[in-house]
């Protein structure tokens, strides 16, 4: 498109050159610009498009980058990223080496706060804007954009109670669409929604009541209405908020209609929206998909089985049981803490509660798992997606941590499927009456396997197996990454010398095999799609050591460094965990 | 006392035999029962002495133990243990062996869920109601108290915020007494004062707007008013929430005058509730106390330095500044999560934060500390107090995690000082301006070095010392538990034989100590106040297999179970890290 206005800026100077009425033409054109590149790059596309004129607004109101801006997640920061420096970038989003496709600090001075995970942004807003206040810059403005399922996420409330009893400069938009990844759930979600709709008393308002200036709600697409508003608010001082209603995906007919698929639609036609629909057909299945059909199968045999999800029902697959069993699958929100605990209390009841957390988020439940769940010993059953190295979405999402994290925790058992049927298996086993809590880690994306659905079978828990025997080196790998042990022994210059042992539990440890093991051979390599430190490798070396073995021992894994986006097998090459880096370790041990 | 009602009740349904009228007469016994023990015995007094007639009304009112009752951390929970079996056991309480400090699963069947932690009632309690709706048992009653500290944390208000949305017969009870352990604080608090003081429009109400049937406020003393309320909503149907107002330390005067002294106020005499000043001339000083002092001392050289608290600026002495220089101290409440995103975000704006978490409550947090400081390579500089075995608290409380979990996280310093004076000039050295994060743990109670407050030395980062040289035996230890070591040295068969090495950081660890001690040590012994699993013996564990050097080591630490409650030395032996056994692992490797 030729002397379009997109293409005179570069950051938001530029952009601040423009007269109000220039502005809806470059909304469009910042749309069309987003469209063109996701529809070819995939990525996350709904969220920017809804805040098109909201970041506009901001960045030409708002004095950035010395004003400090924050957007809670960041899935929809897009449109800021292309306003500030990073236009000519942009076609790189999550690629490796590319631009993020979240907010950095280190990538952008306009990114004042790195972000991911949800929830953050109001207590970060507020970290800032009481150092302005200490630093006696009290013209400084604070901004946290947050949608209305972050915001229920318990963090952002104390971020909101903390703020509401201070002077501090901030100013949190509510981005009000109704949805997060998900439809938005819980009960403040349907008091904003009252609201929206005049159906609430002016005189009943959460936000005041905590002592916020509230505004709104008003029509986060109405440039001018924004525009007016935000320059109204510069001048407020101490906390305040103000409640924008905005379309997901707007502009754009098809991601209006069905929000949650094109939260990140994959590839798509830009001119209509279309998805061409994928032939998946001889394709193997996803994890994720493995665990919700098996759910469904095992909840329709056992009435005690219940499903929970912090709102990923889509990306959990939770959403089959929810379908299919809806009276027993609960989505809780952006909740992992209480997901948790909600599941514990269900357990005291003798419910058998399946959680699904993506393992990096069940980082924000941490606590509840060691104090509320293992320390009582109730059998919850965690189900813990995106473990390992999840790709573009980079290093806030890598599922790295959780063999570390979670091996230090009494009573609590480890453990990683090496594939479909495993995962099933496992998921079956769990069910039929553990005596203490259970953590199945498995990654994103698909298994190998396409005959996956096979009848189900016990699993012996804390039992390893013998994939393949050998007689100088054994490879010990927990996970999926056993296939690329697998496929690196035949690689290797001497296949018949290597023996592969899987070892589904990390925790409790097959210390039997591992004798066998430590009698057998004359060197160990171990292997996780984890941190090496804490993890799978480092119970098999005190195992080695409290058992004085002279064995060789090698460790593979994530190293001691946060891991950025690339596809997985790119990563699995920067990690020397693929298939090429692991057949050198095996050569060079031989 | 003779004929007293207390003497006829072991649990509630003998308590449910006394009439109306009596019931006055048994709050008073309650009282003098909890008093007279607690006075020689120390525990928490103020929270249960305020909650005495609540605890007699729900236990005459509902069906324990079917009905199920939630007492959220638990401190207030002394009168229900005594009135549910457990009158004889109570000066038990605390003691190796004895009953909990807190509610606890295991314990009795009136104890419906184990606490210690804040916030969980809700959540656990919800599960309890949610399982009860899918089992058909309609008629049973799912009770959390919860105080107004605790339901301003993040995690309250998720359960909440799902419990609205449900039909699960939930009463979710507000023990208002405007205090946690410190006064409470918060935007949600001065929301509850104003509602108390009938300064707020009956149309405004957060929890209503969350769709709870809201009552109250009401005197939470008023017994008659109490069992009528709770007799009406045992009929109300849903998600219900009853607001009473209630005064800590209720009944002892001087308890309800200083109420946070009399949180937990060791002993005392019963009959005035005097407390006898302690005689703490000549004894070294408490670590929590040196941490707070120093902070003060640099805080007023470094006008940069800001301190935050998430709820303990009695028991982290972060009070010390708060007084000093209140403009840079900040009690945030109940709000791990927070405190630690906050300080990421003053970090950004180069404000060096001091933010201090007992070791088992950055457990809460554990997700922003990777996510939003170490990822972002913020140097926050976090001082972990309570870490390690913390005594009578118990299982709930003990800090044996953090190195494990903490392990695991890229760009973090990890540190443990040997003693008062390692941990100021620690602190000294964090502020001079690190450029990553560091955590700095350390353990409840007094050091042993009187004169610790010697001039500011910096430290250098990842060096380990030697404290003592010998030839076959090298004890490596990290943090305080190296004084035990000190000690069973001299008591082992041949000290000479037996070198000491203090590692104040377990990341970045001294490689170059470490080469040195595999090059001429023969054997070596690792120990930390902390667990096994992934602590600081798997680093060198780790370290000798990766450089191959035929050398011997054991692991000493906290094994792989929960610890429960006891005094620091009762559980120092039982984790065989006491001077004896200490002694004892030396003699048999020599």
């Amino acid at each position: 498109m030729e002397n379009n206005l997109l293409s005179t800026i570069n950051n938001p100077s530029d952009l601040r050159k423009l007269s109000e009425n220039q502005l809806p033409q470059l909304a469009k054109e910042l749309r069309e610009f987003i469209i063109d590149i996701i529809s070819q790059k995939e990525g996350h596309l709904g969220a920017s498009l809804g805040v098109i004129e909201l970041t506009i607004a901001l960045h030409y109101v708002f004095n950035t980058p010395e004003d400090l801006l924050i957007w809670d997640v960041g899935h929809q920061a897009y449109g800021h990223k292309i306003l500030t420096e990073r236009k000519s970038l942009f076609h790189t989003n999550r690629d490796l080496n590319g631009i993020s496709g979240f907010p950095k600090r280190s990538e952008s001075i306009y990114d004042s706060f790195g972000v991911g995970h949800s929830s953050t942004s109001i207590s970060a807003a507020l970290g800032m804007a009481m150092a302005s206040l200490l630093k006696n810059e009290t013209e400084k403005q604070h901004i946290a954009v947050i949608g209305d399922a972050s915001i229920a996420s318990g963090m952002a409330f104390e971020g909101l109670n903390h703020a509401g009893v201070t002077n501090a400069n901030l100013l949190v938009i509510l981005n009000d669409n109704a949805i997060g990844i998900d439809p938005s759930v819980g009960a403040l979600k349907n008091y904003l929604t009252s609201v929206k709709e005049g159906r609430n008393p002016k005189q009943n308002n959460i936000i005041k009541s905590l002592n916020f200036d509230y505004s709104g709600p008003i029509d986060g697409h109405d440039l001018p209405k924004l525009l007016s508003e935000l320059r109204r608010l510069q001048n407020v001082k101490g906390p305040k908020f103000l409640h924008i209603i905005t379309t997901k995906g707007k502009g754009l007919q098809l991601a209006e209609e069905d929000q949650v698929k094109y939260h990140a639609p994959g590839k798509f036609e830009a001119k209509t929206g279309k998805i061409h629909p994928k032939n998946e057909e001889g394709l193997p299945p996803k994890f994720q998909d493995v665990f919700g059909h098996t759910l469904v199968t095992l909840a329709k045999e056992n009435s005690r089985i219940v499903g929970i999800t912090p709102a990923m029902p889509s990306g959990s697959s939770m959403k089959y049981m929810m379908e299919a069993l809806p009276e027993r699958a609960f989505d809780v929100g952006i909740a992992e803490q209480h997901a948790v605990t909600l599941s514990a209390g269900m357990a005291t009841q003798g419910m058998i509660v399946f959680c699904n957390i993506y393992s990096t988020f069940l980082q924000r439940a941490y606590d509840q798992v060691i104090h509320d769940v293992a320390l009582q010993n109730l059998p919850v059953i965690f189900c813990l997606d995106r473990a390992g190295l999840v790709g573009e979405d980079g290093a806030t999402h890598h599922g790295v941590f959780d063999i570390a994290y979670l091996s230090c925790i009494p009573n609590l058992i480890i453990a990683a499927p090496l594939n479909e049927i495993e995962l099933r298996n496992m998921m079956y086993t769990a069910q039929l009456g553990l005596h203490q809590p259970i953590a199945i880690r498995y990654p994103r994306g698909r298994g190998e396997i396409i005959d996956w659905q096979q009848p189900f079978e016990k699993i012996e828990i804390g039992k390893a197996r013998v994939l393949k025997k050998g007689s100088k080196i054994a490879f010990l790998s927990t996970g999926t990454i056993g296939t690329n042990v697998t496929k690196a022994i035949l690689l290797c210059k001497q296949p018949e010398a290597v023996g592969h042992f899987h070892f589904p539990f990390i925790k409790p440890l097959d210390h039997t095999t591992l004798e066998t093991i430590c009698k057998e051979y004359e060197k160990i390599i171990t292997i996780e799609d984890g941190s090496i430190i804490g993890g799978f490798g480092s119970h098999i070396n005190h195992y080695v050591l409290e058992k004085k073995y002279a064995i060789t021992v090698v460790n593979l894994g994530i190293p001691d460094t946060f891991i950025e986006q690339g596809s997985v097998p790119e990563l699995q090459h920067i990690c020397q965990i693929d298939v090429t880096n692991i057949t050198n370790q095996i050569n060079l041990l031989l």
